[in-house]
């Protein structure tokens, strides 16, 4: 079975702040589309949501900033499934752009399903999910390889 | 010397996503506007931007979403000083709404002061605005009792 297809993104001009590069908040708005893209990829798309009223929830996300992004460049994010259980996805993401040979950006989100209600509850996935997802999970040397990778955040003295 | 004034943010009736809540790419819009006005309360505003060609670049974010956000929220984010040195800020951001006494998400950023060229570099803050993250830096308790922090997000079997 294929792992699961990259996302792209246009570069919208509103995105580029007075730094003249890609604000930050905007790799975090073209990875929770990529996230939607991986959602629709998985079966948990706009049809699955309607059917069964689960969906996604973010609960946490870390993301490291490694090269500045132009209004010129177009993204593309590579997910990875580095872990999951019978309701949580641990993602791993990748932007890269084609102007340089090196990740722009790498990012952590540790995704929850949830049955949506009155008051929202954790739910398991479907069995033909978990099992795509064991499918997708990378193997440890690969997985070990994923980086840089979310960690305490605190200043070394240099 | 007081310290920093909280940010007050609309929510902007596109950032609700199909789950019916703030979309999770749109905290960090709000925080990155957020820390633009630390920016400006710190004197590293556009005329600073302008006059020295330094400037800060985020190097790191690490979110924490801990309650839903509704279209008729109010967001306001506190912004702390966790540590700095000679060119870094260590920022804690801790995001609330009227409608409920817990904080609705935090987070950590990791920014640099860089001299902007055709190769940008790193540059030490003027002295008045490091004496000026010196008052603002928090002491050791309030340091330990800022959270949900920054962590390595791994799947813990339950």
């Amino acid at each position: 079975m294929s792992g699961l297809s990259p996302y792209r993104a246009t570069i919208d001009a509103a995105w580029i702040d007075y730094n003249g590069h890609l604000r930050d908040a905007y790799y975090g708005l073209v990875l929770s589309y990529a996230t939607d893209d991986v959602m629709d990829q998985l079966g948990l798309d706009a049809a699955y949501r309607a059917g069964t009223h689960c969906t996604l929830y973010t609960l946490e996300l870390h993301l490291h900033f490694l090269h500045e992004v132009k209004a010129s460049d177009e993204l593309t994010v590579a997910s990875l499934v580095l872990e999951h259980d019978r309701k949580r996805i641990h993602l791993g993401s990748v932007f890269r752009c084609a102007r340089l040979a090196e990740a722009v950006a790498t990012a952590e989100s540790m995704l929850l399903h949830v049955r949506q209600a009155d008051e929202p509850a954790t739910a398991a996935f479907p069995d033909a999910i978990a099992a795509r997802l064991q499918t997708l999970q990378l193997n440890p040397e690969a997985r070990a390889a994923f980086g840089p990778g979310s960690r305490r955040m605190q200043l070394v003295r240099r």
